[in-house]
């Protein structure tokens, strides 16, 4: 079986594996205040072009949204996400076991617009009876988003604007930032997020690393005490090297960058012979995620010799689906793929 | 410098960093759910001796703790443990972070009685006004504890039966448990561990793996749904493979109990050393952590070559520091410890 | 002016404050155990044709609320709810600070539907990465509903069917209980509830008490240790005897039940009124809340006169208001009221 | 029988019944935004000296507790008390339930002393792994405490001043001040509260009300949307009249005061026969409890006829309990228990 189903199907980039056996028996202090964290943190800044970011190490894209949105809020406040946000439907309530609201607005393929975010929170002032309301204070995106798609700057720049001007913080989760940055229609770079966000993560996971996200906070109010939220929500490696080490391997001779061009070439590939086979797609998309449409039938068939995700039915013999690429996909699984799509659909 | 601080300053033992490189590339399943995760906790069964435990891996142990006591308890109830109880006083409020109240016991070497929990207990359900109280309910136990003291199997029978006959659940945290298996005094085996806890973990990160802790879940009320538990609270790996191939090879070829074997040897030989020397422990112990008392001016003149931990300050002129040992001491740094221990004891 | 706008603008019936300027001065024990709580739960077992229920009183709606499913989850587990139930959007998160999420469901005329919460939790547990979502575990509904309706006998007999078999907790918020079981239209009796609900409360606040519900247990699971939880909540009353003495009061010689059908019999009067001037509503309706939909400048002028409480803009002419009666409201008042909406129409 | 228990047995002042009774139709918005809840705000402030005063009426004391820390704290921060406070052993873990930890010192006699905070935040912060702890940020304490002493003036603007030196807020739960005030041995009033606090209440459940605690917030940053938190923790009555009401009415004519000065002469009464019998206390008062120590079998005789609390065992044979004056305990009741008491020291 060839696997297209996730991202993060293998270990990790041969790199870090390197960089982890080369470090293995070097004596370092513990819980992340070592020198390979400092050094990567150092890198991430420079990338960034501030030197006045908080850089911290998470272990997981779950444990930064509740570790980041408890740091942020006061007990009667919610975070604004779309429907199909991570937090809101695929991280077992992680959010409100911190006692948030996570505050649902409806979504246009996995994104939210500054316009419905000034409404609600318009709304919410207006309201003659606010206080028995859960208080709107964060705007959650993932960019790209669960559905592959991309904030682009025109729509981060309102965002950020609309939150400054009510008083939220935005909040960027970039689980798979490194696919995002790599897109053809990609106008983003980490430099805009760290200007535009008062937090964002720069995602390791799925992007090759064994585990690990790189938390960035440019607004000192986030910033204050943040390790005791990471060791409270049980964040904090013992051997937090483990994540300096790979992130000072990944933002090293532009590592994370190249992985995401790979990762995404190889999605464009499948994506033109989609496109040539006239094949309709859920969402629009650049990224690493691909979301086509195709009938029952021809999945089984398939299915057959591909692992690939359902998204969700479409109508009565139609499903969409999901295909991934990573740094770890080869370029011969892709042409085996491609080949079996025009067989498929010939077929048909 | 040569570092006896801690048992976590290095990477991993070499077999662990074998088999990740090994496995780097085949393709898993996500979350827990590989192949890998699989045959380590059929190991951990079969070395319990039976084949109805729960076993799940766990990041770290201030995540095994927190998830495991919040799987545990009801909203009203609480935990029971020593005042030094690691829950107690170094997790920064983790378990209160999961509305918990920990129950904290004077502690005698860092252990508890089951005559101590009984009085509590007793006492709590004589009081007129218990429901104005925090409900115990849980026994949080380390072993070896941070003093490195051990529960001997009487002690744990004890203890085991006063939760069974009282209705609470027994919680061993075993974070250096490797170390107490192999200590000279230990009476204790994993099977019976299964047999008298409801739920204890076998620590990975402090002996030989990079990260991870293995809960074992005996009672079948604490294990139901606890994968949805691991997930809330951000201890879900992507990688999940990562903890399984670590465990799969810890327990492969006897690895984890001779790393604990080894560890103790040497600890072993520095508290030889100290013994002929005459210096007073704070605690006995017999695992790989030391707690020799020494006075401050010695060890100004230690500190120039080895780094250890401060423990707590004994009288005005002498302070108790911690030794360890673990799967990474060399030989040669602790003959040198030793010798310089026995200049510096003369000098004085 | 005249309030219409809420059922909790007074005091309370004169028969509790005649009932508490009467035992005044008799010494009691604190905290709900003293006689006048027993009596008072002793009727509502009466009424409700069980003896095996357990009767708390608690001091509102949201507290009731939050302590009722707070007793009932574990933590991963969430509450299944109408979009337009107020624990979702009027609680201010309440149930969330406890370390639940709300999971809401598209309601119809403020109701969910046995099918709905069936097709909900089955594709839960058919949903390859299930432990990734909340884990749906109790229903939360009201009746009357926030938008006045009421559960008929068959919804709540197949909702009740439908947890009983999936293993979910039937929790009916009855804030407004006593204008419910008043309706003509209404199917459902005390007894009915006590037999379909795992748990249920009978509202006082809004019926004739200065504040209090009475929470009905009927499933022993959920009433185990149910104190602690009012105490840990602040929801324990050092003079827990006002609940006991007011609900005492209301359960005796009929009190509810004519509060309920006298507030209702006026709120007929104005539906009469309002179908004869051929008044459209957003909901229909049965209780003591009526939402009659108006063109602005009509409700521009009605406002002259009388206080109603803004529901929802229809249109850019229309908006849907509320009017509410209660224990207090005087027949002279509804007389005014029919009189000056007859005028008002008229002159449109 | 006759009660000394506690100051709750009865209901409440007759001032405070006829004042609900007077109002009882009288249409007010709801939720404590009422014309009554204001004047009695604006008469709290007058007496506080300051106009800048939050004022809040809340159902009970541990509501208060639970609000207020709430609203004070971040995740990881915790609340320093004595041993003895309230929200450590008395309230289900309420505070804990939050997410906080309290953080307990050994009082004396019910106390904590400026130098014992300041001791613990230094450690604190002098710690290598502080951020393993829970930050300690709020002080709380209780005047009277549990134990019925009083802080000084002298003290409160000790730990006043160590708490704004070192950046933590102070919390005084004044669930009996006025018997507090009224202490012949107090040199504290309403003014020095406001000045030396952040945050405290005005106990009127023990002092005369049927229920509630007026919490005054002196500092702004506490002070921010602490409705939202109120409506949270369902502590937002929807006759919210009914606290301003009974305020108001506490905080005319002298009220609260005549009520705290009357009970303490009550009990200085039994304090001076207990002293003329030279009786020893647990702990020395001025308030309205008295911890005399007795021969278990006096008690057993004493208990024919008076009801009174269980404190502590003191050694095989001798036992402290507790006596309670309040609002309304009759001068007879007084002499009849001097009178017992006199008879029964004598029979000894």
């Amino acid at each position: 079986m060839i696997y297209f189903n996730n991202d993060y199907s293998e270990g990790c980039h041969e790199a870090i594996l390197d960089a982890l056996t080369r470090t293995n028996l070097v004596q370092t202090p513990g819980y992340g205040e070592d020198a390979y964290c400092a050094r990567a943190a150092e890198k991430i800044r420079k990338l960034c072009g501030r030197e006045d970011l908080a850089v911290h190490f998470l272990v997981g894209g779950t444990q930064a949204n509740l570790t980041v949105i408890d740091a942020a809020l006061r007990p009667h406040q919610g975070a604004l996400c779309a429907v199909t946000g991570h937090i809101n439907g695929h991280e077992t309530g992680a959010v409100e076991a911190t006692g948030h609201k996570v505050l649902a607005l409806p979504g246009k393929d996995g994104k939210i617009s500054a316009e419905q975010v000034r409404s609600y929170v318009l709304a919410h002032r207006a309201d003659s009876s606010f206080e028995h309301m859960v208080q709107p204070k964060l705007v959650y995106i993932s960019s790209p988003s669960e559905l592959g798609t991309l904030y682009s700057l025109a729509e981060l720049e309102a965002l950020s604007q609309v939150c400054r001007e009510l008083g939220l913080y935005l909040f960027l989760d970039g689980a798979r930032l490194g696919y995002g940055l790599a897109a053809r229609d990609n106008d983003v770079t980490l430099a805009d997020l760290a200007r535009l966000c008062d937090v964002f993560y720069i995602g390791g996971t799925k992007v090759g690393a064994l585990f690990g996200e790189a938390v960035v906070i440019a607004n000192p109010a986030l910033a204050e005490d943040f390790r005791y939220l990471i060791k409270q929500h049980g964040g904090m490696l013992a051997k937090g090297r483990l994540l300096g080490i790979q992130f000072d391997t990944l933002m090293s001779d532009n590592l994370y960058f190249s992985i995401g061009a790979r990762a995404v070439a190889l999605a464009d590939q499948i994506r033109a012979t989609l496109d040539e086979l006239q094949v309709p797609y859920l969402v629009p998309g650049s990224t690493n995620q691909i979301f086509p449409i195709f009938p029952d039938a021809l999945l089984e068939e398939l299915a057959k010799e591909f692992v690939f995700c359902e998204q969700e039915r479409v109508d009565d013999t139609h499903r969409a689906v999901r295909f991934c690429t990573s740094w770890a996909t080869t370029q011969e699984n892709v042409d085996r793929l491609c080949q079996a799509l025009k067989e498929l659909v010939k077929k048909q």
